[in-house]
């Protein structure tokens, strides 16, 4: 059942004349299976609409920037009115203060604020902060994880020099004795730390933090001076009420958010520890848009539902419910899934499946039934979603295992993921 | 007659407490007048309030997003309806190919269009893809221009290692032989020449680009096989319905565009000719918010009435009125007042002023008279103005320049600028 995707197809073909490569970064579809569309239409609640009209359970929500719902009604209804007071202006307006003060509450590690807009832009902050503060240069990075698309962090160097990828050191998430040998190579030029709040890299099963590993980066950054920074954009407010970290016991010195604290307005921020404030004031940081009063209304609304509702309660009780359904149903059918990551960010790998073959085929049997999920990123459970969405996704998910069964033996392989193989 | 800025005064308190430094970045009033307040609540047309109530006539336009008025209903209501149907997806929406097609019909020498937030967004992928396409690192640039607040262009460098500010050479606005200068320094390396379209430095008087300096950068580029990369985010769209240097008969490979064609909504892009498409596609660019609809839609609304109207026009003839008009009155009182920059880009200095004393009297004085202006930074108009407002900010700047006159003999120096004179 191939979804009829005739405007899709019209849209593509007039983007590959006047966008490069016909759509740039993590939304393009390029390395998605073929049958999946480029180009949406509508989002409401936890539902998108491709610009066919097909309608879609999202449980890729956005990337994560949907974290209620999408056209969530009060949150927007804070942003419109805001934005008809006044939005971007000359300077801020009080809402930057109130969203700091909010925030600083929240995050138990954290003292101030600095709002941007990209989640790049919050770790290029961070790393900028470390550099001041310490007068050192080196950062350490767990391989394969992503902190942006800025040349210091990028996943693909194309266009990055090597001098702006210099001074790093890579230690494997969770190996306490790859992060020593990291510090020890890093000598007395530490400046900070990166840690993924779970290791949530592409292509490869996730995995929670060691509360082992975490502890001692901390200890690491106490002993040499340097700054310990969770970057919880990709993951926050889906794993704790505070820094994803706070959970472990474990308090950052810096901490990047983004994506989801305004429900996909756009804001991101850094929060710091008081350590951190004197060079955090010291560096120059700024952008056309971020002191843009709306979204930090939306944000503040946002904020008011994280405080006052068991949005994340439910979205756990949503994703334990996909997770052992899909156990069942995977086992029922006899096939190999592995399911890994918070169960609000979920991925689904299959066993034996090395250019995911059998991921391709089992995400576009469920999208033709409905349901759009991620072959190889980690996906996003949201608070709109309910115990029957689940059950949609479940049933979508019995039948399309069925296909995988019948169909794997005569799979072929995925060209557009032959780099899997090498 | 000082302003009551008891509320604005509260908040900076409170912002002490929650901000490094109380702000950060370009909207900081921290090099500004003490006078000046920090917070804004309200901003309709060409007209500004901020915290305390006082209306403002605004010539900094947010530092340029607000081109068409501040709250312009139908550029808003086209941000509201897209926000509706959806607005941060899983993908981007049909506008962003509407939008591609729309600013490369507009802008002679692009073929192709990336959108992203800041404007330091578009101005390092420019980069990336000048040495994508090169294979080369190094990029010249006019001492004092400003393209950002990343590591390899930040004007203040706490925090960016000299590695990322390698592979840079400079040269000076509008002198060739500088630029031939830094083109030999180069030798084979140069991926990159950046041209501010106008020199709009802080702090000096601006240039206007010599139409052979214009050329021979672009001879230069064509020697060397490197790109020109016009950073029209400041200037965009207030000196041509086109790319600024298109004025010149000169067509840069890459142009960098944010801040005010989407009237405030937070987008800002890079447009490229067909040389540079590969690079750009080769390239890993991205944000979480840049696939949003909403500011697309806004876009386009304000692209339609750069088109269909004489807001270009509209805003040369005010900027012509207030300039004639503020030399006529800086002579009657016997001021040296230098304007310079393009009409609807003022910059006003006084003559043997070097620590700004009299120019942040004169703006102070301003501002008592409900004008906002800038002492150091270029201004911008907006097409909401008129010819009233126009007149209402000739009559505050006479009384302004009668004070400067009786006090001026008295000034003491401002300390917070005295690093000027160093």
């Amino acid at each position: 059942m191939p979804l009829s995707n005739s405007q899709d197809r019209q849209l593509r073909e007039r983007a590959a004349a006047v966008i490069p490569g016909g759509m740039y970064g993590h939304q393009s579809t390029g390395l998605l299976p073929d049958d999946y569309p480029q180009f949406f239409a509508k989002a409401k609640g936890a539902r998108l609409w491709d610009v066919d009209g097909h309608e879609l359970l999202d449980f890729m929500c956005a990337y994560g920037p949907n974290l209620m719902g999408y056209a969530d009604e009060s949150i927007d209804a804070a942003y419109v009115s805001r934005m008809r007071q006044g939005d971007t202006m000359t300077g801020p307006s009080a809402l930057i203060v109130e969203l700091a003060e909010t925030m600083t509450a929240m995050v138990t590690h954290a003292d101030w604020a600095i709002f941007c807009k990209n989640g790049g832009d919050a770790t290029q902050i961070a790393l900028m902060t470390a550099r001041a503060h310490t007068g050192r240069k080196t950062v350490i990075l767990a391989k394969g994880a992503y902190h942006g698309a800025l040349p210091w962090c990028t996943p693909r160097p194309t266009g990055a020099t090597p001098e702006e990828r210099a001074n790093r050191f890579f230690c494997d998430y969770n190996d306490i004795a790859s992060l020593e040998a990291a510090v020890a190579a890093a000598g007395d030029d530490l400046a900070a730390i990166f840690a993924a709040p779970v290791k949530h890299d592409a292509f490869v099963d996730q995995a929670l933090p060691d509360p082992a590993y975490a502890r001692r980066t901390r200890e690491l950054c106490d002993q040499t001076g340097a700054l310990l920074v969770v970057d919880d954009v990709r993951a926050g407010l889906r794993i704790a009420r505070d820094c994803s970290w706070a959970t472990l016991g474990v308090q950052p010195d810096l901490s990047s958010w983004g994506k989801c604290f305004a429900n996909g307005h756009p804001i991101s921020a850094l929060l710091g520890s008081e350590k951190a404030r004197k060079a955090a004031s010291q560096i120059y940081t700024t952008g056309s848009f971020w002191y843009q009063a709306a979204p930090m209304a939306a944000a503040l609304e946002t904020l008011k539902r994280v405080r006052e509702t068991d949005y994340l309660e439910h979205m756990e009780g949503l994703g334990e419910r996909l997770r052992s359904g899909l156990a069942e149903r995977a086992a029922a059918a006899g096939i190999g899934l592995r399911q890994t990551g918070p169960v609000t960010m979920p991925l689904f790998l299959f066993d034996d499946d090395p250019d995911l073959r059998q991921g391709f085929l089992w995400s576009s049997q469920m999208l033709a039934r409905g349901v759009y999920v991620h072959p190889w990123h980690n996906m996003f459970l949201c608070a709109a979603m309910t115990s029957a969405d689940i059950d949609q996704a479940l049933d979508a998910a019995e039948a399309s295992f069925a296909v995988v069964k019948a169909e794997r033996p005569a799979l072929g392989p995925v060209a557009k993921l032959s780099f899997l193989l090498a």
